[in-house]
């Protein structure tokens, strides 16, 4: 008799986007005249780089004719072009990861939920409370144990350090999503410290790195040193080249990074995940990869960051709304989410928007309890929606 | 402290591919003038299909315009004009699914390694030997038990059901990698009985249906109409269309598709698998899904079916060769492999053939204790490179 993963019996339904679409559709079957703005999901918005698409265009001219066509990448991990231009791109501020530590990936959401499998179920997973629900999911598929570190308005949205619990596996996102909080340095360094003290991995979520424009805050874990101890890195082109519907990203394992059997004798992280990896992944498109190497160019970043820009300018009309209106907020600099205190439950919150102003974002309470009485909006909107939104975000709220 | 999945230490070496490596390192290095045929790894040479590319290149242009960018699929599944060209597909030779019930992937090797995840560690896993690596490596990983169902010369390789035990998975592949064996419908029908009486579950690798062209003989498993009690599909374009480095595949689980917890409950496979692919996977490009939707067109199964026919003319050359030399063979009709008798240890052959007449090929002992004393070579090549080597073969095996 063939049997179901029991870990996923214990799985929470997806309330959150299942319940969102079904107040959206509740309100629109009844109101089909009104327009609704739509800042909840962190899709972006703005279309590829030309360079981006030419090059693409070019890979698939290529896959066309036999002599240049490509059939399976040897290795799976990528190409060697494209794992040496991320390799360069992380030289560009200061970090340096050899080629042979850099998997790409379809995504920072195929690597975030798939590493989990190469650690034993007898691992402690810690993950900041609010946090992105796909850590705690694949967590508990995975059938180890969750325990949260609480991030509080007190102590503007960072993740307390655990004192009287030992986690074996952290995950660490920054800039934060939900919450838009940025990491310093110095508290990076404390959970650094703190997992080599424990011989814990941080799993950490860089998907949002692009965004930082303040040369002070680390854009990677590996601006640390000691990191490469403890870390495994995560990100993904999808918010730095608008590559949600296009897929690619990529997992930095550095070479010295170890883990642990029952007897306490190492392994080598980097080659179990490339077992892991040889066998159940055989790379991502060359044509994909093709236009990712575009990103890392010079004309690439150049118009690559033109979006960023244009998004950022966004989150800055949107934070001096609510700088104006005198609301609590973390995010907006630094990040593409604005996250603020809305003073009421979430999801009444929610509603209220919704149905008041026709304008959807994401109620805090979906990622975790801390997140409740907070709300997410996107920056990643046009910039008329953006501006429109605002306007009935002050008419909402202006006391 | 982070704990490896000590599954992982339980799995073999990936001998096969690593050694064939050395092996044809260590020859060439001594032989840098000696030109070598590779006919080991199954992957294709000719390029993609003229349709498919400009699917692909429209598709490109389409997301460097903003009015037609396209960021997350909504489901992650796979857009639905993709779901509905493969329903449309199989519809062609008599099969009905719904696209509801059709998930869109970065091809079969992915999913039928990763299928194991929402099925319980306490299930006994059927493989048959010979067999592709993944699916015995995926089960450990999983820290699943296997048990092997013996496929030899006397069955003609297809695997033979067990009397006195129960597996409650059941890896089946059929046109079979490596044998070239195919299963007829009689076959099938035992297989579906089986697992039905067992409440087990069939995962049925159909990554070479194109190469069936004896319409008798079944192209899905669903041709079977039992089968869908009992069976998961997984197929591919990557021999279909020459996706090998493309990455598109789809995985087909039946609406009624049941499995059940420790109680005898029953779950819908299709929901969990839903939840599984909606918390670690994303989806496939918006670009590669066009591409892949093109093969499904008139013009594109025209132009992918030439190919298809290349290759099997490939195969012709080869079954042709070793009717001639009167040495027995499975495949080479219906399948793109040719799995002969080599009359000595598969290894031993390895080394004869490539020290003798530069061919590299596959020891079938690299694919079970079965296989040992057989050897597989792949229609895969150009046409020249298949004469060639056939020539050789004739050389080196004539009596």
């Amino acid at each position: 008799m063939s049997k179901i993963n029991q870990n996923f019996l214990n799985l929470k339904e997806n309330y959150l986007f299942i319940e969102i679409g079904k107040r959206i559709r509740g309100y629109t079957d009844k109101n089909p005249d009104k327009s609704i703005i739509r800042m909840g999901i962190g899709d972006v918005t703005q279309p590829l780089a030309p360079v981006v698409v030419e090059a693409m265009k070019k890979a698939c001219d290529e896959m066309g004719v036999k002599e240049t066509f490509k059939g399976y990448e040897d290795s799976g991990r990528g190409y060697l072009f494209l794992r040496e231009a991320v390799a360069g791109y992380y030289k560009g501020f200061g970090v340096t990861i050899e080629p042979d530590e850099i998997f790409i990936s379809d995504g920072a959401k195929s690597d975030s939920g798939n590493i989990t499998d190469i650690f034993s179920e007898n691992n402690i997973a810690l993950v900041s409370d609010p946090a992105y629900p796909v850590y705690v999911d694949s967590s508990i598929m995975n059938g180890k144990n969750v325990i949260y570190a609480d991030a509080t308005e007190r102590t503007g949205f960072a993740p307390i350090i655990p004192t009287n619990t030992k986690a074996d596996i952290i995950y660490l996102c920054s800039p934060n999503n939900p919450t838009g909080a940025v990491f310093t340095k110095e508290q990076i360094q404390k959970w650094v410290d703190y997992a080599i003290f424990n011989k814990a991995v941080i799993i950490y979520d860089a998907a949002y790195e692009a965004f930082i424009s303040d040369e002070s805050l680390p854009r990677s874990i590996f601006c640390i040193e000691s990191a490469r101890k403890c870390a495994i890195e995560i990100a993904s082109l999808s918010k730095t080249a608008g590559f949600t519907g296009t897929r690619c990203g990529y997992t930095i394992i550095p070479k010295e990074l170890e883990f642990y059997d029952e007897n306490g004798n190492s392994y080598n992280v980097l080659k179990i995940w490339a077992r892991r990896q040889g066998s159940k992944f055989n790379g991502v498109p060359y044509i994909i990869q093709r236009g990712a190497e575009a990103v890392f160019t010079p004309e690439g970043l150049k118009q690559t960051r033109e979006t960023i820009g244009y998004y950022m300018q966004n989150a800055e009309i949107m934070s001096d709304t609510f700088d104006e209106l005198g609301i609590k907020y973390t995010g907006g600099k630094n990040s593409p989410y604005i996250w603020f205190k809305c003073n009421m439950p979430s999801w009444e919150f929610f509603d209220k928007l919704l149905t008041e102003k026709q304008i959807v974002g994401t109620p805090g309470a979906g990622f975790g309890k801390n997140g409740d009485g907070w709300f997410r909006l996107t920056a990643f909107g046009t910039r008329e929606n953006t501006i429109e939104a605002m306007r009935r975000v002050k008419e909402l709220l202006k006391k």
